[in-house]
């Protein structure tokens, strides 16, 4: 079966928020059977509603539509669906009686205009909101499957897994699983021209590239009718990738890197502390985002001005004067001695231009020294970045964290 | 002239990524003239393409395309709109180069699939991408407008609002613009209620709320023929505004938190540096995210442990020992010595337990203690906030900086 997701509100063509209900939605339908080819989003607008419904039901077998379920004039998805589909809308008592109580509960009065909540399409399944006022409802329509939800994500969520979900899982056998092989320090062509052949040669399970500031996404999609039979078809793939593009791979679980290398810190109970300058504070920000991290995070230090780099941390003055602030000899003293004045297995460091200006000609926008210093002795590493501020200071991050995911990998 | 923004990529339809392009652009058309009534997503397949196409053609004056530009296979937006058009792809020599700078100064290797990148349809307006490699188009057909961007937003967004927002600034004369009164420490029902009347008064601008965590923010949209015309029926409104909710208000020109403070500390030529422990960067990286502000912004220390608050802070370790880490003891202590050691004319400091585990009964998940040194001395705030460990790490923040602001403004 495939299916499309029709958001009904004018917030949405305005941009004050993110369809974020369709990419909940898209996430869990395949895990059912289900395929989405569409999404659509139109204003509280009959006509346009009518007019996208009509083409929805053309082309897909199941139809979803978030928002305009609610009590204001604005709100108009039920009275056009029930137009298009030739049904009238009747009142569920049931529904009336939760609406009630609902109000009752919260101490709020309940005003005329919640009435028409409780009114619904003749013949359908009724969808409880436990967090909400407005039902929602299951429309079985010839061979086509129309489903109303409200558009508040904290309403919408628990309605479509506590009742959309079932539902379909009763209805369909076969079901798409993805799993994603993460990638870092190869681009997106070369990683293309890696696995070509794998690419164009299979059809079950399908394998797509996705470029991210800094790193490659690959993600394989098998067809398939139980999760058994996913893992059989997909982890071929996956080691495969893996063996062709080695200590790369970062995640194939779908992880973010700082997941990965607090995993790593935390089993392997390995301590860190961070000294950096232009990504003023990223690195620890990033890190410190994980819960239960301030087992092996010790400390950070963001030394932003040099007299920062003298004082707090120590680097020597010479070092800065006779190669600058942004150098590896910087970046090797930041990391040493952060590892020292926070006595951690781990000192990292990052020094450079993250733009958009104090670039020169010798030292341009996007040149970062990174380093590492561990037990081992130090290593550094000179990054050529492009782009803006943003995303300099963010693949930045990315990069130090790969350094210490590669020694964490080795230890 | 309407528009319809038709995203392509699989990704979308995943669920792996919301459709933020179409929220950006959904934002910026209005301004210029351009009122957005679909959105659409469909995923990488010629045929649902050319569908998706010639329906949003059927029915709007514009078609925003955004994704399946770049150079893989599956990048296939270029040659389906080519088809659906009847125009021919030729090789625009300018962007040839451009690519071919770009890898030369980025030290990687141009593989061959990147050259179709440069293939454009005959005619059409290029969009320079100065952050990727695929360039974008405008397409003049008939009545129709048709253009095309890619889709990471880092590539998307400058690509927009420097060449697609001039073009239609160009074409049209009727506009909606917008201004944002932006408001902190007021919660919404608190500022509705302050200016209940305006909202029902207001035709012409029209008055939104709309919150964010922690915070507040008024829409008011005036539609009208000329800025000069907008700065008439907006001004007196933001005015009242303003007179009502006084110092709450941090900005009236769409500014973040952090702008404003990075602001009024290069205006004032004011020093700053930080101690975070719950917030473990965040501050210094908020604060570093604004350009130029490292005339101000000395250091950060992110003392996530107790050794780090009393090895590199001073803290004193009775008072970590008497009354805990996470008090305004402690935090009074550490705003104090940050100023001290980093030589700065503010230090401001956060402690707190952001979750989700580490909460006692005494102390639960949303304790927070913040402070701020000076000249004139040191003041602090105990904040209880709720939420996950994301939002009481963004909310603290905000306190922070409001706290600061407010300082600064006084000053």
């Amino acid at each position: 079966m495939n299916a499309e997701i029709l958001a009904v509100g004018t917030e949405l063509l305005l941009g004050q928020i993110a369809n974020t209900n369709a990419q909940y939605i898209s996430q869990r339908l395949p895990e059912v059977g289900v395929n989405v080819y569409y999404h659509g989003v139109v204003g509280d607008n009959p006509n346009r509603i009518k007019n996208a419904l009509n083409i929805a039901l053309s082309r897909s077998d199941v139809v979803i539509m978030t928002g305009g379920l609610g009590p204001t004039k604005d709100d108009i998805t039920k009275e056009t669906v029930a137009e298009v589909l030739n049904k009238k809308l009747v009142l569920d008592e049931n529904s009336l009686n939760v609406m009630k109580a609902f109000f009752a509960k919260h101490n709020r009065k309940m005003t005329e205009n919640n009435l028409k909540q409780a009114y619904l399409p003749e013949g359908s399944i009724i969808i409880r909101n436990k967090n909400g006022t407005a039902p929602g409802c299951i429309i079985e329509h010839g061979e086509k499957i129309i489903i109303m939800l409200p558009g508040p994500p904290s309403e919408m969520r628990p309605m479509f897994d506590e009742t959309v979900v079932p539902y379909f899982r009763n209805k369909c056998n076969s079901r798409l699983v993805s799993r994603y092989v993460k990638i870092f320090g190869v681009g997106e062509s070369a990683v293309e021209d890696k696995i070509m052949d794998l690419i164009d040669n299979q059809t079950n399970p399908t394998i797509a590239p996705y470029a991210k500031p800094g790193e490659v996404m690959l993600r394989i999609t098998a067809n398939c009718n139980t999760l058994e039979e996913a893992d059989e078809l997909i982890n071929p793939i996956v080691n495969e990738i893996k063996n062709r593009l080695g200590d790369a791979v970062y995640s194939t679980e779908n992880k973010e890197m700082e997941e990965v290398v607090a995993d790593l810190l935390l089993s392997k109970n390995v301590t860190i502390s961070v000294a950096e300058s232009c990504t003023g504070g990223l690195i620890s920000k990033t890190l410190t985002d994980i819960p239960g991290i301030s087992k092996v995070f010790i400390s950070g230090v963001v030394s932003y001005s040099n007299d920062a780099k003298i004082n707090i941390l120590g680097v020597k003055p010479e070092t800065i004067e006779k190669y600058g602030a942004v150098s590896k000899y910087t970046a090797i003293e930041m990391a040493e001695n952060v590892r020292k004045i926070s006595n951690t297995d781990i000192g990292i460091s990052a020094t450079g231009i993250a733009g958009p200006s104090g670039g020169t000609e010798e030292k341009p926008v996007g040149l970062v020294y990174i380093a590492m210093a561990t037990k081992d002795g130090v290593e550094y590493k000179e990054l050529r970045l492009w782009g803006e501020r943003t995303r300099i200071r963010n693949v930045t991050c990315l990069h130090v964290l790969d350094m210490v995911r590669r020694y964490l990998l080795k230890l």
